[in-house]
């Protein structure tokens, strides 16, 4: 497993105070949640008590916490850090601790997930300041996965990958939907997460649902079955894999549709290397679809980033003109959903550098992608 | 098991909608959350796509979700509200659809666990418009539970009292706070919740840290060990209990403060009544303590308010000076951490009228309150 300190390098904070200096920005400001532990590698819990780490950008970044959570914190990677930690007891008055400290404030970033209740008091703490999200400064860096980090996708892939390799063997007639969901959230677990993320299982019609999760419904022979999973490894970063199977046999415009979408899934993992634009991508997978004569059934986005978060930037659309860079970390996930029936591919990949190695992604997932008859 | 109807009644709706116009609101905003799955059942994940339910003080209500949500939104409780369900396609603007279906509005509510990232585009997409949180709305309804809720509140302190009976066969000198804490967990799940929420399992010195979690520590004869455990039922509702245990002996001093905190949480149980300030059951238990000579050692508030979220309103601390009503439901958990040890009792309770049945409470949790050598 990869340490603390290569997920967490304790130089990530002074590059954080260096890029809210760049951006022109006061403080950057962040409650528990992906970005406070992508910075301290702090996984705190999101709580109504205010714990929220200052990164300003004329002083030193403190963290302010509950004085219920300061032995946890000072537990934690954020621990290592050079970083004062200051706690507040239960009746004390945290924003005006913060305020206290920070001076005068014209522009504060706010981590993406902060909770209104938060979002709000911070709006009456400084009320002479603008707020944007803190993604427009830390997006650019979360984006990048150090090697640690492509390694902490790579032990999360492989751990999502071996429970797609038992889940052919759980796909039998007369189960439902939900009993199977069970066993594979067990094996999420049991095969090294800390936490079931998501567990679909569309069986039938369901299957052209792409986000319907489990029912009661009971898996029949001629079943396309839709299996797209996730959860969170111990390191922090997120799993998440889909491959659709037939039970029994395929039905013949399945066998059509699911070669195409194979085909586009590879054509548009072939597509990604430095400088190629996010949307670029996804037309890729589309154009595939389209020419095919399904086009109007591949209804979502081709994929997400993923990393500290399940879902997060950069996001594989048309109107996303950024252009990919080594280290980048997406799904590539074009799915088909027809009815009676649906499929969906889906893989993580992380961007390379062919110039180094040759491809030009990483594949974080390596199950079979061809239709799998079970 | 209580059902959707009952704790999630179809007239909730339209009493929230009167509860916006009596605040002089213009609309209510909700993204998913507690907030949202109280108004109408849908139990919908907090994503980067938007979900929103609008509640304007002056039109019908609607809900807008992304395209590939809409089956699950109409098969939720939210399906069978008078309700229109909208939805918007991956490349579509969804602030843009809901500014335009709303007209000029010059106040908003947003759920409280809103993520910044929906704040601030809301912030944008009504300009002229002040933000305030949900709450201000939702709290004093939120507050007082049902029958339907107070049920669901005594099946989960059912569920998590059935735990606790068994969590003293574990506490096994040579075991490590983490083992006991994954059979804690597997327990949890095992006796009818769908989701574990928090597992505190503080031995020796770790029981002086009230949110300690688990270590590798492993048990030793003559350890205080405080146990604080909770998960959330398929109902939505909450479960949260504290029993502290010494293994094999207990140390004379502990014997001491475990008498004067068993007094102090049953007095403040006691206390509990239409009428009385959330801050003067704060004031029993911590006058028992202060009277016995451990005041400085109960450093944390009495209690928070438990439902769809472990903590809400009401909190039972110091300046909250809210009036309890019958319904409100809360913990009720005074601690005293001398060091090298520390105990912690936890009961929920609702508030009661006393006119009809006598107490002033009903104890949703009632394992054994005495201190209990295993």
């Amino acid at each position: 497993m990869t340490s603390d300190t290569a997920l967490y390098p304790t130089e990530r904070l002074s590059r954080v105070a260096a890029a809210v200096r760049e951006a022109g920005l006061d403080v950057l400001l962040l409650t528990p949640g992906p970005d406070l532990r992508y910075v301290t590698g702090y996984d705190a819990k999101q709580l109504e008590r205010l714990t929220c780490l200052a990164v300003p950008a004329d002083r030193d970044p403190f963290l302010l916490v509950p004085a219920l959570e300061l032995k946890a914190a000072q537990a934690s990677p954020a621990g290592a850090l050079d970083l004062e930690i200051l706690s507040w007891g239960e009746t004390a008055h945290p924003f005006g601790m913060i305020t206290g400290a920070l001076g005068e404030v014209r522009s504060t970033a706010l981590s993406d997930r902060m909770w209104a209740l938060h979002v709000l008091q911070f709006a009456d703490a400084f009320p002479a300041a603008t707020q944007q999200l803190a993604s427009t400064v830390l997006s650019p860096l979360r984006m990048r996965k150090s090697p640690a980090e492509v390694a902490a996708l790579l032990e999360a892939g492989q751990a999502i990958d071996r429970v797609h390799a038992m889940v052919p063997d759980w796909l039998r007639p007369g189960l439902t939907e939900r009993q199977v969901g069970a066993r594979i959230a067990e094996a999420i677990l049991a095969e090294g997460h800390v936490q079931v993320d998501f567990v679909i299982v569309g069986s039938g019609p369901n299957a052209a649902s792409p986000h319907h999760e489990v029912s009661d419904r009971v898996i029949a022979d001629g079943d396309v079955v839709v299996v797209d999973i996730g959860g969170t490894m111990p390191s922090g970063y997120c799993s998440d894999c889909t491959r659709t199977y037939a039970v029994g046999h395929a039905p013949d415009e399945f066998i059509a549709y699911y070669e195409v979408l194979r085909r586009a899934q590879e054509a548009a993992t072939l597509s990604v290397r430095p400088g190629v634009t996010a949307q670029s991508v996804d037309r890729t997978a589309r154009e595939v679809i389209a020419d095919a004569g399904y086009g109007e059934w591949f209804i979502h986005r081709t994929g997400h980033g993923i990393g500290l978060e399940s879902h997060e930037d950069p996001y594989i659309v048309e109107g996303n003109t950024i252009p990919l860079a080594p280290g980048m970390a997406f799904s590539i996930e074009p799915g088909i959903y027809p009815g009676p029936h649906g499929a969906r591919i889906e893989d993580i990949v992380v961007c390379a550098d062919p110039a180094s190695d040759g491809a030009g992604c990483l594949r974080m997932n390596n199950g079979p992608r061809e239709l799998a008859i079970v």
